[in-house]
């Protein structure tokens, strides 16, 4: 198992840039990813722009093991992901046979006409395979280390449940979360110390402001156990010992 | 007045990537943007790592008018943001006097003691201007078109306020909503039609999931009053006519 497997997300959409909707992508997939222990490391936010898009998924692409995107794979005509990603990798993007199959049996099934707008999502890369959708039939796909998926939140929901299983996962990272009732103006310089204490770690210090006051969360990190244990402990003796003042 | 002004942002922090924070921030910077007429392009969520950041920091303060930052300004080992955006634009990052003073003051008059770690909050690129922090005191700052602002989602809305009356807007983009009660896969085809007849327009589709069925809002955009119309009206002429048959 390797220890760090890292993953970036890309959404794509004018909406999200607008304010007009909302993202609920981001959370999630940031979730479920340290839950099975892959480390997001970037999220990019790009609008319905083939330069952008294909800029985007080969900059991350190099860099990350995995890269997952949200929107843009509809059947209208600012869906344009599944030809940028193909674009970004230099092949060709066309009518999945397979793809063309579930639909068309899909609308025949509802009797509705299985048009030129609905063919559209069954477009993508030359030797990308299935990412179901168990929710609306038109799959996502998987090129690479590329994921490609809905930006309609339960159905991306739905397609990352069935992407999981198929990842690589690492180690994951284990935390622990120490509230605080002090500001991070009083913890700043012993927390330091504790860091420097124990590289093994990473230690992240969240101001909440209420109220007219600050208090923080203080949050450990780490791979192993005993490490964590370690600078758990150094961090409520400093609770401990602010408090006691 | 320039015609279109546009605008990226970088949020930085672990907190973000891990799942633990769910960002607030992005959705309330790209509704403040469009309501003054700045093009929001592009959103990168980084994490608490200088290279990371500066490369962010650089790559897009050279492509859009504007860069807004949130997050890492705070007194604890892991707010690396005022050092890594100085490294960004090679100077150096030091304790501002004025900076140095208002915090000296509103510690005094609480009588907290102004130690180490406070004093990291008044670091930051040597050229940069601040902007008011009517919160907590601690001040953000401007250094060429990158707007440094707090993680902290009602110091980052208050920091706001104070920026945007300093920026340089464009004319804004004009948007008419109109609701539709059939989905994507009808619509494609007849949409992708009046977007191509008006091409100063961009239509957009955004489809909804409601208890097993699809429906969708169609959103115009454009810079004109005339050419919004237009468009509108060929859309909700669309909408009649595929409800009446």
């Amino acid at each position: 198992m390797p220890d760090i497997v890292t993953a970036a997300m890309i959404v794509i959409g004018d909406e999200i840039l607008s304010g007009r909707t909302k993202d609920r992508n981001i959370g999630h997939l940031a979730d479920i990813m340290t839950a099975i222990g892959i480390d997001l490391k970037e999220v990019r936010i790009v609008s319905d722009d083939e330069d952008d898009i294909v800029a985007a998924v080969n900059a991350l692409r190099e860099r990350y093991r995995y890269v997952f995107t949200t929107g843009g794979i509809g059947p209208t005509h600012d869906d344009i992901t599944a030809d940028s990603v193909a674009k970004a990798f230099g092949v060709p993007c066309d009518y999945d046979e397979k793809a063309m199959a579930l639909l068309a049996a899909s609308y025949a099934t509802r009797n509705i006409e299985f048009n030129d707008a609905r063919k559209r999502m069954a477009r993508m890369p030359v030797g990308a395979t299935h990412i179901d959708n168990p929710v609306s039939i038109a799959p996502g796909f998987r090129i690479g280390n590329v994921h490609v998926m809905a930006g309609v939140p339960s159905i991306f929901q739905a397609m990352l449940d069935n992407v999981v299983p198929t990842l690589e996962t690492g180690s994951k990272l284990l935390s622990a979360t120490i509230p605080c009732p002090f500001g991070e103006g009083v913890i700043g310089g012993p927390l330091a110390e504790i860091q420097k204490a124990h590289p093994d770690t990473i230690i992240g210090s969240y101001p909440k402001y209420l109220d007219g006051s600050f208090w923080t969360e203080l949050v450990v990190r780490a791979r192993s156990q005993e490490a964590l244990d370690s600078a758990r402990a150094a961090v409520e003796a400093m609770v401990a010992d602010l408090t006691s003042k």
